[in-house]
């Protein structure tokens, strides 16, 4: 397809409808990703990659030569080629939209962008109550773009199912009071411990904003929702479920309302796994450090799992990918359901044939099972 | 004091003996450190900072300026005045060696510098057998201005225990088969996974230099050890198990020889830390994420803790900081020994008056205890 270099006028704004016809179509509601999400038997283990619209295509590297992220991300047009990039190449079992974690925020005017190398730059970091300011409520007309991209997504993908994406309050929280990426999150810890009752309004604020994301993508005909939690690895335990449980547990629950299967997923979250699907989980993303067999004691009966073979692995001789994907899938059979991923995203420099191999060898060796 | 813009000239080489004189100073064997170290009953909890002495103190950032960090760590002068600073500032009950986890490498020949933001980057990254000709056998010759500067350091310490300091295999292996810092280890992974005799010789060659490093270190009167092993919690526990705990084991267990407690630290390590203490630590370490009673169960009885305040936490406001140093303390007490420290290393903004403070607290609290 070729993309415009002018972002198309916005549509008209509508007001989301709780469930898109989409979602009943049978054959989609059949496919194998939504049934392993509802712990459902399976033809085969159905497969996907976190990062798999990314830098590890070369047709994605094309069609975003330079055209900056945030842009990218306000067009339907180009989030649609780039969201389908991987479902053409290696025939996975679901495509997830093409966004990043502060599209949300920057969508209700919060001063940020994303520098290249960098990540996301927030221009007044949020430290104070007067900060606040800055998060109002979102609309379903602030990211009628998105919508706009669902639907023609929707459109293109027929029986494959759409993922809608939404960072989680506390990766957004991370952002904003760091004014960017962090390896220590000190900002962020000092404010929660220091001024929990400013904290709380900070998360309630991001889970409004979450929330109403989400439910813009699920009406427009987003079949599953995955919440990204992506530092949330950095707290222990018990200031998780103290501090951040209740929020993202407010967006699973209202989103658990529109019926569609809800994934959530951290990285270094060993120790949070068990909480995360009190949190609201269908399914409980893995990374790659804990075994899955391990992982479903931990979050238990009643929830899929997904993941979680290491990206790295795929860097070395197909032999080692080929013996780690099957014990991934031997590990997985001991979950209510499981969806087959990676335990982190794709690494840009990923030879992208070895992830359609990937792709053939969940679903022979599944399908054998 | 005063430091030299030149290096002085290096000491006459000489066999270290297994235990050097100091170490029979009765007032520092009977030091808080070593007794906690050892399981004994102590008079207070010592306390420590990983990279206490570092970027945090302006009396550091003074006289390292202009000088680069491998020039710095090869003269005894000024390793022995920075290691010191925080002792004298703080109050702490241990100094740690200034050093960093290349050092060693850079002593036999391996073509690599530490750039200034960056960390270190190595001229010729190993992945194949032809590459591990890099890595000769470590002479105690070849680290001659490191045992002049524990020399002059235990000299001035007095009492305080002076603990040595190595980056354990895995993490050596990791910067020299990346070639500098990285966030995935594909490279690393790729090799351990995909040719594992290449890796097990990588492995074996790097636990030789690093136990003649730490055994050079305790000849010259350091009175104990600590193995930092930063990346490891990369790796899933089975991994670890078969194919870094034996090269660890192997650098842990001729330091046993030399009678003096031996620590080991990670990150993210919380599914490995009774595999940690099995390599043979009398000290786990133990990152920030999970609570020190939770940590003694999984590490099992017989061995001390070092841990866990977490070095975010010191951004938050004093009484936050007065009551999670507290709870630190509570739950240490359900460990053979605790060694008060932080979950991961000072970051460089903290503000030094905060550790002081620390300090004072941990003393006073486990005093009256």
């Amino acid at each position: 397809m070729t993309v415009p270099s002018n972002p198309p006028a916005a549509p008209p704004v509508t007001a989301p409808a709780v469930t898109a016809p989409a979602l009943d179509s049978p054959a989609l509601q059949d496919s194998a990703f939504l049934r392993a999400c509802r712990g459902e038997p399976v033809p085969h283990t159905p497969v996907w990659f976190m990062r798999q619209a990314g830098r590890s295509l070369p047709e994605y590297r094309k069609v975003r030569e330079g055209i900056p992220m945030l842009e990218a991300c306000r067009r339907p047009d180009l989030v649609t080629e780039v969201t389908l990039q991987p479902v053409r190449r290696h025939g996975v079992d679901a495509a997830i939209l093409f966004s990043d974690i502060v599209v949300p925020l920057k969508a209700i005017g919060v001063d940020l962008d994303i520098k290249p190398g960098v990540g996301p730059v927030v221009a007044r970091p949020i430290r104070s109550a007067a900060d606040l300011e800055q998060l109002r409520d979102m609309e379903p007309g602030d990211v009628s773009y998105v919508a706009e991209a669902v639907r023609m997504l929707v459109a293109e993908l027929g029986a494959t199912p759409l993922i809608g994406f939404a960072g989680a309050p506390f990766t957004l929280a991370s952002y904003l009071v760091e004014g960017g990426p962090s390896k220590n999150h000190e900002h962020t810890k000092a404010l929660m411990y220091g001024d929990p009752q400013l904290w709380s309004q900070l998360m309630a604020r991001l889970a409004q904003i979450t929330t109403t994301f989400l439910q813009v993508q699920v009406a427009a005909g987003a079949s599953a929702v995955q919440l990204f939690d992506s530092w949330v690895g950095a707290l222990p335990a018990a200031d998780y479920a103290a501090q951040v449980l209740p929020h993202s547990a407010d967006v699973l629950g209202a989103l658990g309302e529109t019926g569609v299967p809800r994934i959530h997923f951290g990285v270094v979250t060993g120790e949070l796994l068990g909480l995360m699907g009190e949190a609201g989980a269908d399914v409980v993303g893995v990374d790659f450090r804990l075994p899955l067999d391990e992982a479903a004691h931990r979050v238990g009966a009643g929830r899929s799992l997904q993941g979680n073979l290491d990206p790295a692995v795929l860097f070395a001789p197909w032999e080692a990918v080929e013996a780690r994907t099957k014990a991934v899938l031997a590990a997985g059979r001991t979950a209510r359901g499981h969806v087959f991923n990676l335990g982190h995203g794709v690494i840009p420099e990923t030879d992208p044939d070895v992830l359609t191999k990937v792709v053939d060898l969940v679903h022979r060796e599944s399908a054998r099972a």
